[in-house]
């Protein structure tokens, strides 16, 4: 008996690095995942997908998930882009956006004239020098400059390699303007707080399952559920002498962990 | 009689921001400047030119600023790349470069096969997503990834607008990797500590003058020397109020500071 996998009612996945691995021309499901999902559902366990993704609408990466073989729906997910945009109406701001073109239009309904400040998610080839220094010069440009960031990444993995994360180029806008950014995404506790109200399942039921120590795993543990790495996307051997954050357990990959958790229920 | 002009034998001149305002067809100057440098070096006083310029080999950043006008030879100016190369060598480390195309030949002496650090300089135009990828790779295939930061320059000014400095993409490497760099250039101590060797001339008797409150007066008063900060390049109000760091005074521009410090000689 896993002591971990005890009275558990809710599940929360992240996505990249976990599902698939992302990447030119869609990404790959990681072995067994697809079934996971699957099991996880026929179960009656409750079940959202927490993901950072920004670079795409909710209703573009859901396509591309089910292409991939997932069974997964738009109201199951939560991401950063629509969170920030309950936090923009309800603040007056205008977001001068660097993001990546399809994420846009998650923002169509939001006022972008005459930016009172910046949003930045993971913008990819859109990070470019010049647009670096568009919102660069528009957050110096305000008295009390707002950067909202989706996320606060380090760094992901796709089929071709690592890529920086949204949250390198965060920390060098913070840095130019001497300003600290707004994270709207894991591992802000408030998203993770979003995501459990929407299952209807308290913090001490549910487990996250992600494969970033800090942003999934500390994020999680900190709301007060219990939380997994898995051996597969961006995890690093190094990441299980972390200084600061302990899974309540390491599992090879999802399907390994979902043996464990059905074993249980 | 201004009390900060005393007893002086030395003066310290940042660049960019100080002299001339670069941007596109190589920058103007700033009014005064010319013949205040002139002056300088008519008065007897020791001079040297500090800057965290990398977007050029001394050569062609001498040359350029010989076109505008100024009385400068390469020997009189202290800058990164040349300090980088004595670390470099000293350590046996194979930099991979993250700079400015027309900085790579201060590297032409140093051997660049199978790197062991990545030295980035204010890249411009080469602060590509591909590159900044291609950098973090580097860094985070090493055992104890060593980053070479030429300057932590948080912004400067060019005749279209300001621009984010090599500091900000410094600082997105750092996040990414979870490390410190190792910072040559100001405000690093030795490298004011050799401009002062260079011109023979104790702190004390050295006055700096730069725009950056941070990386030149900051730098220098804390290697005991006096600082102004002069009203021209980035320098914006807020400086007057930054919570560290206070000028021993403050000039409208280079002439000003010239005018006064030669009252005193």
């Amino acid at each position: 008996m896993a002591a971990w996998a005890r009275a558990v009612r809710g599940l929360l996945l992240d996505v990249s690095g976990v599902l698939y691995d992302s990447g030119d021309g869609g990404g790959v499901p990681i072995a067994g995942s697809v079934e996971a999902v699957s099991r996880i559902k026929a179960s009656g366990l409750k079940l959202r997908f927490c993901t950072n993704e920004t670079q795409a609408t909710r209703e573009e990466f859901v396509k591309k998930l089910q292409g991939l073989g997932f069974d997964i729906s738009v109201a199951e997910v939560t991401a950063p882009a629509p969170a920030a945009c309950r936090i923009l109406k309800e603040r007056n701001l205008r977001p001068h956006l660097l993001v990546h073109d399809d994420l846009v239009p998650e923002f169509a309904g939001i006022d972008k004239t005459n930016p009172n400040c910046v949003v930045i998610g993971d913008a990819a080839e859109n990070f470019t020098y010049a647009n670096l220094n568009e919102a660069f010069r528009v957050l110096i440009g305000m008295e009390k400059p707002v950067l909202i960031s989706l996320g606060r990444g380090r760094y992901y993995k796709e089929t071709d390699g690592l890529k920086l994360d949204v949250g390198a180029y965060m920390k060098a806008l913070e840095y130019a303007c001497d300003i600290e950014a707004e994270v709207v995404g894991k591992p802000a506790k408030m998203f993770f707080e979003s995501a459990l109200a929407e299952m209807g399942v308290p913090p001490q039921q549910a487990i996250m399952i992600g494969d970033d120590i800090v942003n999934d795993v500390g994020g999680a543990q900190q709301c007060g559920m219990r939380a997994l790495q898995v051996r597969t996307g961006k995890y690093r051997p190094c990441d299980e002498s972390h200084p600061h954050v302990k899974p309540d357990a390491y599992v090879n990959n999802l399907a390994e962990a979902v043996d464990v958790i059905l074993q249980q229920v």
